[in-house]
């Protein structure tokens, strides 16, 4: 290979403007079929992609088939036509479904958290990989492994939530998934963002992350190792630094820990963008060469947007500056996940397939699944749910209530109107004829018109039960100067946007935007019950709700099968079986609110206690669980045995329920201060009403280690508490013990 | 020594129950003379000690003659009456005065950091020194060097604000003032809370610092080197943890660090009850014998209120836990400390002196002196301030207008009435006959009670100018269950308190407390011209008043002397000089909100920009002062090289005036992310109207440096920017290299 063709394979271009539509015929761009064909690009990002950052619509885009057939034409050119005949990696964003043009839309990640289900989402995780495999995509960027300190982050809705464990576990589920057994079917999982993008300061997007190497190893480092383990073939480093070392630049994270300690053998890409920001953002780099360097010489393998290493490695190869050892072995590892990929058997994309299983209706049943178990019921006094159908009519009201984008979350592409199940669809379908569905918006996710108020308040008093749908909106919207050209990152602009959340749009406030919470009240004032839906992004700090809505449901955004799932549970069709993979704050300033602390945590505030709203790993049911009997045997091990901890769960109500058994460990003393409490396992399970099973949970290293002033994963003699309840407040406890 | 002697030379007990007053006559405590006699204490916190903690009162408490003699009762015992005669080292709370009836009452630290003026602050804590001495205490338990990070934190006021820098220079001059030149007139000061106690999670007292170590030795080890260089004889150690290492039983920080790379020869003290903590909080340890041991080899060599110690040290020794290397070694340097202070020489206090000086009135000027320069003009539109001697009449409004306790802040002993000059006491003094003064207290701190506001509103709209003095309270209650017994910060308690800020009383919000900015509001719709003074502890976020009210003054608790300081600039009688030596934000939820970040700080949130609403270094002036002819000489030095950085300052108005010149660096390539800008240096000059002066700075390895990922101290060859200006958004600037 010359070294051209090896800073080539080092390079990922932007992929949707390397194709243009002509008379309804798609061409490959000349200036991209020329680099493909001299071997200057070995990688496009987003090739499939559509949004408002690509600009490709509806209209421009490309359907599933005929996409298959564009990245063929491109595939042919690099195998066909240039000297090497190395296939293209198309690399995509899959984070709740292929974000291209016809892809089913899954819940948002945070959704998928609550489920607490490993075993379906990695099913979804197979059905979108196979859907984006079949269109030629074969890497994707997801899943997102940072645990969440602040949800004041635009993100928040693309994490599984603020703890390491729930993390590792679904990020460990989604590179299974992704991946699969099946390699025509599977793509490669890209774990992101490494590593502290969660623990940004003040929740602001890319900002420092302030951690000490304990806590960066205890949280942060653990989902992705987990992810490693599970066989991730890509990793994707953050834009931030962590105490001032950027990531992108960070040889002790890159390679001692990632490959030297974990074994990682696949390749280091580094976000859009990351590589630049060296010299331009963090300016630990005086130029462009010198980033091209210190991010080879870190582990970087690939460049995502690809600037600076083709613009720049060149240069700095010829100089001196880098040598041509560490683009060696970058090059290697991109080729070798292509060879462990198939691309060199098979560079090909399938239209037929695509055609037949993109969007198809048994990849909508799993994101119906998935978005029906994400649900959780935060509140229900009174048993206002389930609903009866015997009701004579339902007013359903907000601003969420019937946006088709607001309930899909940030990264979607553009929907056909009918491709989505609002709320509003979503209960019309299921009320039929016998149940009269009236709708009013109320107002809007943003501002303060509340000229809808009256029309909703109408609404409501007609009717039996008022349904209110409100939260935020990740709904990106097309127009100049809404998106950064460089990161994609929404910016925040005036205008029409309804937008309070996703990425770019970080919050001072974890309050309902706008006037949504006097419309609330309104309604709540009209005398007709209500029940409160969340569709939104990040928690919401309302406790003015919580005290006085009967029931409460926070259903995230939950993907275009949301309307059927909300209406399931609703009614009472689907018991909700979702726990929160965050803690609620009662009010910004109680920020860091986590329920793993150490627990030297502090006492209160002068205002309130600092407890949250909702906490970790709370979810009711329309049924009720009761434990007991929880043994564990051996009760004392030697530091490297195993013991076995059971616990009887009993399905003590009238429906059958899906309940999530949580354990938590508490390390009574250790050489650091240690948490209250750290999940270290979950099993989820169904009972019939009166049916009662035992669940056990094998308790060994994983659950007693800690991480210690040395920076070692080490299992410490001396006594511990094993809890296990149903969410993270409510726990039977018994003692254990490590030998000395 | 036997071990029951060296042991006695760790111990500190809490000594304000060691005396009782009966028929008007003083006794040492049986109990007490018993221990002193047996040698099984070394030393006493706070036996001159009186606030609701002690329940030391003005009436049960001692003058400061009579004072001096009990201490000499004391010490006549353990000098006389031990077997050794090792007099006793009496420590004693020193933050803002001496805490012991009679003391001169100082403006808090926050405010004596915003006179930017450490020489004036060094005299003061001279003075300090100088009371107490006389009185017997030989030691202190300032200065307070944590490096703020989060207002939300009830001690606040306690703090030197956000930037190290500052807090270095006022930390040493405190050091140099404490300890002086006669040592008969000096007393030993600890520098504390080491470290991270500024950056606790959330503010929350005592919560964990997750700090990583490129940050603590940036930011929160330099002010502690700073005053280790100048001559620190104790260092006292932190509650928190950081990164999960209990600061008391860190034996990287408190010997590694400390000792062997500062080359510290003085003594480690723990916090109150921080030994017992270690067990009983953060639960390192699994007994107190494990805690003495761990805190021991760590390098603490006495232990505040001795429990730990007392109890259970003699176990540790005998059953071989604890060497008697590491006790010796400990007993040594609290030793050498009491010789390096001259109590083996003589012990003894000096009632004499003490009558005759504490409390004098040289000492209230400098009291009044530093709560002048500490005041600082935010706003000042329409030339509002300063007031002219021919107003008619002066509305004084506000619950901080007539409040004694609540210009004092925390830390402060009960004080007779005739001892503090309020904002009302001090605006009458300086009126005379010739303006009428009216008042009205219009609210309090804390509660919904507008009952006062028609009264207030009646007041101010028969005035020629409305002064609405609001804020905060550290003010500490009498009663039960509001002092947490073994760290004496205060429990928020319900019933009549104000307190809203002090130690112990963090807050969720930032605002104005109750219904204070309604009462300005209220005010300010009379249509009388207001000006709004602000005496608290922690910044104000209120936007409202920044944009409505034309004049306002941020005092903090400005001490005994307030309200003749207050005054004083309200006339124009003092031209204020302070500047902020914090950023206020503009709401709770910007948080983090500090100048020295890093410069990928991230954008902006959905509601707000990232900026504050005062800058760090702001403060207005009655004249105006202009800055020319930056220049630096030379232009490139070698890494090891220095050069003088010199401007011209020109006071352009027409009024004496005082100003602070500050000095940021700007490293424009690091080796870790740099932050924007650091000060580095800072000069407060004097001009009169007219007058021009150059003002220089020497530039070198102290204004150079950096932290790098090894965690050393170097000078990188590069660019830089060298910025002047009066506070840290309008600065001249000049490039500056440093040669490869």
């Amino acid at each position: 290979m010359t070294t051209a063709e090896k800073i080539g394979q080092l390079v990922q271009l932007f992929g949707w403007h390397a194709y243009t539509r002509t008379d309804g015929k798609l061409h490959i761009d000349d200036k991209f079929a020329q680099q493909i064909e001299k071997g200057e690009v070995g990688a496009f990002y987003g090739f499939l992609r559509a949004d408002p950052w690509t600009g490709v619509t509806l209209e421009t885009g490309m359907q599933p088939g005929e996409s298959a057939e564009a990245v063929n034409m491109v595939q042919r050119i690099a195998v066909e036509q240039s000297r090497l005949g190395i296939p293209i990696l198309f690399g995509e964003e899959c984070a709740h479904g292929h974000m291209s043009i016809g892809g089913t839309v899954f819940p948002v990640p945070i959704a998928s958290a609550s489920t607490w289900n490993p075993a379906l989402f990695q099913q979804a995780n197979a059905a979108v990989a196979d859907e984006t495999r079949a269109r030629g995509g074969a890497a994707t960027y997801s899943p997102i492994l940072d645990v969440l300190r602040d949800p004041r982050w635009g993100r928040t809705e693309e994490t599984f939530g603020e703890d390491a464990y729930l993390c590792g576990e679904m990020g460990a589920a989604a590179v299974r998934g992704m991946q699969g057994q099946i390699p025509e079917r599977g793509i490669a999982a890209t774990v992101k963002h490494f590593v502290g993008y969660g623990a940004s300061h003040g929740g602001r997007n890319g900002a420092p992350a302030p951690l000490g190497p304990i806590e960066l190893r205890e949280k942060d480092l653990y989902p992705f190792e987990k992810a490693v383990e599970a066989g991730a073939m890509s990793l994707m480093t953050a834009y931030n630094d962590v105490d001032g070392v950027p990531c992108t630049s960070n040889r002790k994270l890159l390679t001692d820990i990632l490959r030297d300690e974990w074994g990682f053998d696949g390749f280091v890409i580094t976000d859009a963008g990351a590589l630049g920001m060296l010299a331009g953002g963090h300016r630990v780099a005086a130029n462009y060469e010198e980033a091209a360097k210190q991010a080879l010489e870190a582990g970087v393998d690939m460049e995502m947007c690809g600037e600076v290493f083709q613009g720049h490695l060149m240069n700095a190869i010829e100089s001196g500056q880098v040598s041509i050892d560490v683009v060696d072995q970058a090059a290697a590892r991109n080729l070798n996940i292509k060879f462990r990929l198939g691309l060199f058997e098979n560079p090909y994309a399938n239209p037929e397939r695509a055609e037949e299983i993109v969007g198809s209706s048994a990849h909508r049943s799993i994101a119906r699944e998935l978005a029906e178990e994400g649900i959780v019921l935060l509140n229900n006094r009174n048993q206002l749910l389930p609903l009866s159908r015997s009701l004579k009519s339902i007013a359903v009201i907000g601003p969420n209530a019937s946006n088709r984008y607001n309930q899909l979350g940030d990264y979607t592409s553009p929907q056909p109107p009918e491709a989505i199940v609002t709320v509003l669809k979503g209960i019309r379908e299921k009320a039929g004829a016998e149940i009269d569905v009236r709708y009013a918006e109320g107002c809007r996710i943003l501002g303060d018109d509340r000229s809808g108020f009256a029309a909703a308040v109408e609404t409501a008093r007609g009717a039996d039960v008022a349904v209110v749908v409100v939260g935020g909106s990740s709904a990106r919207q097309f127009g100049d100067n809404t998106i950064d050209q460089v990161t994609g990152a929404n910016l925040i602009a005036e205008g029409d946007s309804d937008m309070d959340t996703g990425e770019g749009i970080d919050r001072i406030n974890l309050t309902l935007s706008g006037v949504q919470l006097d419309l609330v009240k309104a309604v709540h004032e009209s005398g007709t019950p209500v029940v409160v839906i969340y569709i939104n992004g990040r928690p919401v700090s309302e406790p003015w709700i919580a005290d006085h809505i009967d029931s409460v449901l926070e259903a995230w955004y939950p993907g275009q099968e949301g309307g059927h799932a909300i209406a399931d549970v609703l009614f009472g069709d689907i018991n909700p079986s979702g726990k929160m993979p965050l803690s609620v704050p009662k009010h910004v300033g109680q920020l860091p609110v986590y329920y793993q602390v150490r627990r030297t945590n502090g006492r209160r505030y002068l205002e309130m206690d600092n407890e949250p709203l909702y906490r970790f790993g709370h979810g009711l049911s329309y049924t009720t669980f009761e434990y007991s009997n929880l043994t564990v045997e051996p009760a004392q091990i030697p530091a490297d045995g195993e013991a076995t901890l059971s616990v009887e769960v009993k399905n003590t109500g009238g429906m059958a329920g899906k309940e999530v058994v949580q354990l938590y460990v508490r390390d009574e003393v250790g050489s650091v201060t240690r948490p209250v409490m750290e999940l270290k396992g979950f099993d989820k399970i169904a009972l019939e009403p009166g049916q009662a099973t035992t669940v056990s949970f094998t308790i060994g290293k994983d659950q007693l280690q800690l991480v210690n002033r040395e920076l070692k994963r080490v299992v410490e003699p001396g006594e511990f508490k094993l809890l296990v309840g149903g969410n993270s407040a409510d726990l039977l406890e018994v003692p254990f013990t490590v030998m000395k």
